[in-house]
């Protein structure tokens, strides 16, 4: 949307990953106002919820209202995740601009997450896009490429695997590849490796990086991210929610020290920092109970920062 | 003291700059059984404390003796930080290895803290080094500039200020300089570009990096330090401490995370990270109340960490 060449995008997920982690539940028309606060600091593009079983995750049994709210606030992207085509079918009903779907990378993640192989779930993908293509209305379809920097049961993920399976995903016609920190076992080393070798394979198709700030290297790993050319990540407001593999460790990078980073380093996010800021009073009154982070929320934003 | 050309030395400050803005008091036997444990596992040089006014901060009282037993310990060099001639002349009566001796570049923060202006400042340095010069038992002496990535007073502190002052030190004849992020001001750019200025101005005496963690960019920071060549960073475990600036901020870059960024990065740090995460025990105990802060000690080592 910006055009200043430096410019970095900041996709909020914390609708999504946070509320999806978080113990608490927020009533639709709370995930609403949480939704437009963001997006009127700044936020363009928003993971409001997932496509998946209310069974497993009530915390996302309304995603399809939410979508349909998230639609009428101007200029925002609304994005919202499915883990295969009914989810995917259901995201374009209810109007999504971007289906994102998560592939493990890890063949045995893959399997004890949906019950499928890394190559199934590449299949899977390509029926959405299939489906999705014949469709009058369009709709992005963004994969991300899960524990593409390590998995708590494989350990070690071969970076040629990973440019492998990004390779495969970018075939099947999906827009976008993104790589995803799942466990947080990425460090900068293997950031600025892996996302050289996955740019080899797909170029530009590798638009994103998704990090968790489980070992409190999620920014070092944003830097290592963006001296390679990654010009867009995920990120949670207060660094909601947490890590699904460590009970107890931080989830998301923090949104907030996000936009601090880039913007001191000359890089426009288009976000209003005071006013992300203040969308944390409604995440603290809506789940009293959930540990919110965030470096620059707790020292104040520092008399040194402009825009 | 390793010839492996890509290693990198962490000193841990945590029983000066960490205990120093702690609520609790650790007794001085308990100091040194942490400061053992922290050499045990690895860290091969330690601040274990300050030559300051106990009225001033009592916590600091015993430094002498803390000293005194610290320098029992093999292998490890032992360092004290002082503000002025009567602070390093005690330094090296106790015995110290390393004298530090911070700076500040931002004239008002300086005059604030000690009364006096940085040019001021950077003539005590030079009694200090005609001093010791003068000893017959020799002691290194490190300066760090402080309040080298900005000023809660000035704001922004000019990088080419910055070089001035960092070539004045070390035109005192001060065997090091030190960068300190004072206020937590730092972000990975003005790293990079203020580490680049000063190493044009002093070349490889600036060693060090002291960088704290307030805005949430600390390892991201170090990550740009160690980019442009530096090979030393101050440290805190568990990040004990805050910042004097803004309450309720965390403080120092926590030691494990950095040493687990750095291993897993492929270079040696010396320090055996298990053992690191033990000497979290005996803080735990002393200081109970004290925030404790590490990703990797609550999520535990991933799996496929290995040095």
């Amino acid at each position: 949307m910006s055009a200043h060449p430096d410019s970095v995008l900041v996709c909020e997920v914390g609708p999504r990953d946070g509320l999806q982690m978080a113990q608490g539940r927020m009533a639709t028309d709370v995930k609403l106002r949480w939704i437009r606060q963001l997006a009127d600091a700044g936020l363009r593009e928003i993971e409001v919820g997932s496509f998946v079983s209310p069974r497993m995750i009530p915390q996302m049994a309304d995603t399809g209202e939410v979508v349909r709210g998230a639609l009428a606030i101007d200029g925002l992207t609304v994005c919202a995740l499915a883990c295969n085509l009914k989810g995917a079918i259901a995201a374009h009903e209810a109007g999504a601009h971007v289906v994102a779907i998560p592939v493990s990378v890890s063949d045995t993640h893959s399997h004890a997450n949906v019950n499928k192989g890394t190559d199934a779930q590449v299949e899977m993908v390509r029926s959405i896009v299939d489906w999705v293509r014949a469709q009058s209305r369009p709709m992005r379809i963004d994969v991300a490429a899960a524990t593409a920097f390590g998995c708590s049961m494989e350990g070690d993920v071969p970076r040629r695997r990973v440019a492998q399976v990004a390779a495969a995903l970018a075939a099947t016609g999906a827009d976008r590849v993104a790589l995803a920190d799942t466990v947080g076992y990425a460090h900068p080393a293997l950031v600025r490796e892996t996302v050289r070798e996955v740019q080899d394979a797909i170029g530009a198709t590798l638009t994103k990086l998704h990090l968790h700030d489980t070992m409190g290297l999620g920014l070092a790993n944003a830097l290592a991210g963006l001296d390679e050319g990654i010009r867009e990540f995920d990120a949670c407001l207060a660094g909601l929610g947490g890590c699904p593999f460590a009970p107890g460790a931080s989830g998301n990078i923090v949104t907030e020290d996000l936009v601090f980073m880039l913007e001191s380093m000359g890089r426009p996010t288009g976000v209003d920092l005071p006013r992300l800021l203040e969308a944390r009073s409604l995440l603290r009154q809506a789940l009293p109970q959930e540990p919110m982070r965030s470096g620059v929320a707790a020292a104040g934003i520092p008399r040194t920062f402009r825009t």
